[in-house]
């Protein structure tokens, strides 16, 4: 039997994951919810078999709903999941999973206590070029990881209630939390706002580890090109995962240097390797597909998700010392688990 | 009557400006000093007009020389400009002008005691792509600039006596003191060196100015590829300056945000705008042969250079606060002017 | 009042043309008839308002359809356009019109006789790169047309009723019937297929108009890499058209070269100009959307189409003789209007 | 002993054989010659141990020159290459090797009877991506070669005495002889000037093979954009190699399709394989470093080279059928070996 979702939010991203669950063979579309009468419309043409609601709450009363899908600013995820879990529904709920780790904290706990699903949308996580690095990481392919530099920018649209760390920086702290086995330690972090009582459209942050594993994001809404890259760096070889480029988003290099300690002359000790170039091929569905089949999955089978509660909040946690580092001009911030 | 030179370190730098100095007709190349005799019998082939030298100090009682191009390690710089200069000659060093501005204030001081030319090789500065970007902002077609974002990076060579900030970032710093009229007024960086006993080989500085404005750069020599890349954004227009692209490597976009803050609902407020773009056409002089001319202009009519001491001086100033903020993990630190 | 539409033919193309006409106002999707169940099924959960046929003859009897959409395989074409005209619907066809220039002019005739729209599916006229091209041209920017170079190859899926040139040519043919204001006289192609039993996968032709204007075609279902660009080049300006670059599919050129007859030393005849270089923006607007549209106007207002049948004619004789051409290994022949 | 080369003109790629032939260790830049007194001057300053003449006949003369290499318009390879050989000296000859076959075979003969060396300036065939290339299809993992393509333009030098055939095409004629173990049996092509009294500044050719491999080439003086770039594709694998691309020129592509031609629905035959991308490193040693010391090589130990007379021959052969293709509008002409 198919499980039932009600989809809260129909602006941008709400018709993604509309689509992708009536198209789910394991999930049914059953309602959709959103302020707006003319999205309401829209939605009416496209799934006319979906009840439609402008109020989340009586959309909750629905018990014929298994889950709801939230996909609404960032400020009210925390209540509409809260009641969710609370009238007992399965969530999933957009990315950051709230503003603040103390909401993150009581979502889990609701939802362990109501023994129901709650996922957060870290869509790159499921995408096939993200799936293959953090392969070729465990695999150690890449060897002992050195840095992650990553730097997503655009025209972005200005969001009125966070800043472009909790817009864009949130993509790459999913990936992060996904494709390393470590976490980080402490961030510093700069960034402005260059428009009167908006939030920072540009900011830059550094992650330390334990390790001296190092990792910076550049995120930006003011860019004159679109660009989504991210360096990989490691002992034995090196990632430029580009996901723009349409067939050739990830490329390994096998180029590197290595030291030679021992050797008293200086100049011997450098040892450059430059090598083959390799673009793998990975699993090209489309990543809400294979997500919104790993929640129904996770609900049927009573599975741990791979971004579960806990992984937003650590997320979260990051951006929330993020914030406080940029207000300090670039002064390292502990980050704690 | 042409200015005679005398080159000191014919290493990877040294050629170049010994061809460019040999083929400049207002100067002559007297003499090449290198410590090393393979070096020194290239030059001979090569240069068979120029008197060789094994011993700078030697080569600087040579009283035909007027001047003397030093392309020796940094640590080095400060000592041979100094009996340079006391030894009545001109001088054209190698960036970064010196390892600290103590010393940097002295080679000033007595360069102007001397009446002599101190000239310092921030050689990007001379290229017809950073002239025209400085041409574009001086004019107003930027408008007021918001940030300055910069990736230098490659699989270097390991340098054993300064780290990865001394040798790159110090290209992005003379840009900026040179197409920008704001100083940076404090520093706050991060890096890593992953190589036991080594300086950073990785290294982000985030630069504070008096206005909006900020700049950042990621300096690497642990990268697969090479990128030589900056973004500048402005209230009117944007820059993308890639200094890789063999034809364009200015494009200047049409694109923008505002805002019309008396509106009281923000959706409405922001107003996307992407217009054309456009690559100008750009001197492709060398920019060594334009440098080397400007070095012999500035010593026959005793004009101040373009990139003059104190510009070094800037230069390295912001480099000693940054290595400070390094070791801080990213604790901004103010730059002292 | 609204024009319903029946679409025979729900593959890979059906689809869009359904999505199209079901959200332009002027229209409504009435019918869809395709023979797979399969494909029907799709079609009834995406659009619950059509009716669903399986025979198009059955579907053609439907007097509540206004027009019919045809997107079958070429061999179908000029039979199933001939009969929708018969039974008084108007026709918009998918390219090629037909497959020989027999059968086009039957359809012409037969359109004109009844008073009815007959409408090509050239689907790139209707992109706004394309028609920005168009006004370039049209203004006299680009000066006199000296050559049309055009590569359009992939990783293709092999037809088994066409070769490539009705495939994939017909494409740059359209496009060219569209921007230039001369028809070409005479053709010389190649081509050839690697496969038993297959038609040519890979084809070059030449087109040679009345004046020094020269165009070729590279198509190709065999290449390891997606590329669909043109170049452009005319006295004052050339062009280079990307449609795979996400941002900048068109750019400007101000370059050429101009030749000093009067001299008589060579040398100084010739001279290079490089300028600068420009990408205007153009219409982004979904080409099927403005074609839908224009399918739309045309049946309302008894208008011409831009593609009509007249110009799906051309399109098919030039087809006609590159095959002719091909049989003679590049032999010319001459294009009979 | 070193060998003593004089070369013969010093224009635009004359330096380029100086420099080599004064680095090489085997080899010893005797003389330099050229019409003009300026050109001279530039040789005497960079080769201060060459004699230097106007008058080539005369430094024919010269008893300690052991060999020439001539870098002089394509109307007088013949003249001098001739006189040359009569004055007992081994040849080097910039492509093409002659105007004409009749003139090839002459210099073939003669070179034979004085027992010298005959080798033409066949650059590209020296690279480490062409010889990577040719190790890759004689290896087999390319399979059976189905089509070479190549484009190869720019805004070039337009040449008084020849056409862009003579000046570009031949670097494909040459990498096709090298690469591919088929000769071609006929030529097709078309080509035009748009220039009162000029040679053709654009032309297509395509070459047809006994196997049904097909070769094309796109040439152009009067290009935008500077393209270098040739897709070959075989049964097995596919390659892009791009002369521009700085790091990665060879991409091989484990990408293709494949019939099962005894299933006898159609639709089911066609399997597409789209896999990895690999970039292989190859020999980064300047082309002409390694051509003059093969020239050394084959001198010294009366080597045939790679690129000898007949080989050049091959290359004028199917300039000569190419021109005559030309003016027939691209009617079929064989090629005769």
């Amino acid at each position: 039997m198919s499980i039932r979702i009600g989809i809260i939010g129909y602006g941008y991203w709400g018709p993604n994951l509309a689509r992708n669950f009536a198209e789910c063979p394991q999930t049914a579309l059953g309602a959709v919810c959103d302020l707006s009468p003319a999205r309401l419309e829209i939605a009416a043409r496209l799934h006319p078999g979906a009840r439609l609601f402008s109020d989340w709450e009586e959309m909750l009363r629905d018990a014929a709903l298994d889950a709801v899908a939230i996909a609404t600013p960032v400020g009210t995820h925390f209540e509409i999941a809260r009641q969710s879990l609370r009238a007992g529904k399965h969530v999933l709920v957009e990315k950051p999973l709230a503003t603040n780790s103390a909401e993150a904290r009581q979502l889990i706990e609701l939802a362990a206590e109501k023994g129901l699903t709650l996922m957060v949308d870290h869509t790159f996580v499921y995408t096939g070029a993200v799936r293959k690095m953090r392969q070729l990481i465990a695999d150690g392919d890449v060897g002992e990881i050195y840095y992650y530099d990553s730097v997503r920018v655009n025209l972005g649209l200005f969001q009125s209630d966070v800043n472009v760390l909790w817009d864009l920086a949130v993509h790459d702290l999913a990936i992060l939390d996904y494709v390393l086995d470590e976490r980080p330690v402490a961030v510093s972090a700069t960034g402005r706002s260059h428009f009167e009582n908006r939030p920072e459209n540009i900011a830059y942050l550094t992650l330390f580890f334990p390790s001296k594993l190092i990792a910076h994001l550049h995120v930006n809404w003011l860019a004159p090109v679109k660009i989504r890259s991210a360096l990989i760096s490691g002992s034995k070889k090196m990632i430029v995962y580009n996901d723009i480029e349409p067939s050739e988003k990830i490329r390994v290099y096998d180029t590197g240097v290595t030291f030679k300690p021992d050797d008293d002359r200086y100049q011997l000790l450098v040892n450059y390797r430059v090598g083959d170039m390799w673009a793998p091929q990975f699993d090209r569905t489309e990543a809400l597909q294979t997500e919104v089949r790993h929640f129904a999955d996770c609900i049927a089978h009573s599975h741990t998700p791979i971004t579960d509660g806990p992984c937003g909040l650590r997320v979260v946690r990051i951006l929330e010392a993020t914030a406080e580092s940029i207000q300090l001009q670039g002064r390292p911030v502990d980050i704690i688990h």
